[in-house]
């Protein structure tokens, strides 16, 4: 499997995915996004939809990280981090579902509209007005998961997931562009705390 | 497995993409959504996002659309949907996801923004001003798509698919709600008409 790769917290959390399970990339293909390289030529070709990162087996590419970590599980499901059977796997969905559209949609949307706004303008329709909303629904977002989050460190309740892993690379993009974590948000700040600590962060 | 059904397009996804399967639940509660049922008692103890709709096996829900979708796909494979080995579903989980954040996601939060806010603002963040964005990333998002059904009428080359369902409940839903297909782009009309065409569409 080889993976098209670009900085930008999409790749990093199929790096860090990859790396929680020590599955390894037959290759590794990097892509100048500040340049615009996917957005033409021989990647668009293989991604229409442009965006980062991808993956290639056999000549069939896949585009779209959480089916790029559904892919590699299934490749190597060993450790599992969406689940050992249909009903594990129904919750670790379920659970990456909530946090992507509550929010890691609304925190990226807030970036590109507003701090990513040059570099997206020519890619996407952006409009600076819209920002504040997509991040105030983003903490708001937050706000719900840190209430699910009593008592224990991990989304889905005593599992290790792929949803950590999807929240964990947008939750850390989301520091370095002025959409820090609120730090009244205690269950929030440990599980972010407690994710950090897993060698895959470095990904 | 026990639906919890409501109107609104996203329980007609999941009824649409059973019916598809000719897979029957066991039961069926249907939950008042205009009275809020959903953001109180028994049904937010038991998916505390209180989205519409949800299943339960064995005392487990499952919320989240495409979450249910996969499980009943795991619970009886045939006819397939999503797909038969590991590339066919990362197909179909990659079409998924690019139909959902570049139309489904739009489409539905300009509605909520605009026509559904008075439903919607007790339950979310509502800003009438952001509505007009979200319609116009939607139909963005159907003009790209309109491009890449060029000789097709199903989004996944060649196989009729969850992403043929979820986008036609979504779609449909969104001509009652004045965001009206664009009949300029006529390859998605043609798929439009061929899904319509299946008697799943009418559950």
């Amino acid at each position: 499997m080889k993976l098209y790769d670009s900085i930008g917290p999409n790749p990093k959390l199929v790096r860090m995915f990859a790396a929680e399970k020590g599955f390894t990339f037959s290759d590794t293909e990097t892509v100048d996004i500040m340049a615009g390289a996917n957005r033409q030529g021989p990647y668009l070709e293989k991604n229409p939809a442009g965006g980062m990162p991808a993956v290639e087996v056999d000549g069939a590419i896949t585009a779209e990280t959480i089916a790029i970590c559904e892919l590699i599980e299934e490749t190597q499901p060993n450790p599992p981090l969406i689940g050992t059977n249909a009903a594990e796997r129904a919750e670790t969905r379920m659970w990456v579902r909530r946090v992507e559209w509550k929010i890691i949609q609304p925190l990226t949307d807030g970036f590109r509209n507003a701090e990513g706004s040059q570099l997206f303008e020519s890619r996407m329709r952006i409009d600076n007005s819209v920002a504040p909303h997509f991040k105030a629904v983003a903490q708001d977002g937050f706000e719900w998961l840190d209430a699910q989050l009593d008592g224990r460190t991990t989304i889905v309740p005593g599992r290790f997931t792929l949803a950590d892993v999807a929240l964990y690379a947008i939750a850390e993009f989301g520091q370095s562009v002025g959409q820090p974590l609120n730090a009244d948000l205690k269950n929030v700040a440990a599980w972010y705390e407690a994710t950090a600590k897993h060698d895959s962060a470095q990904a």
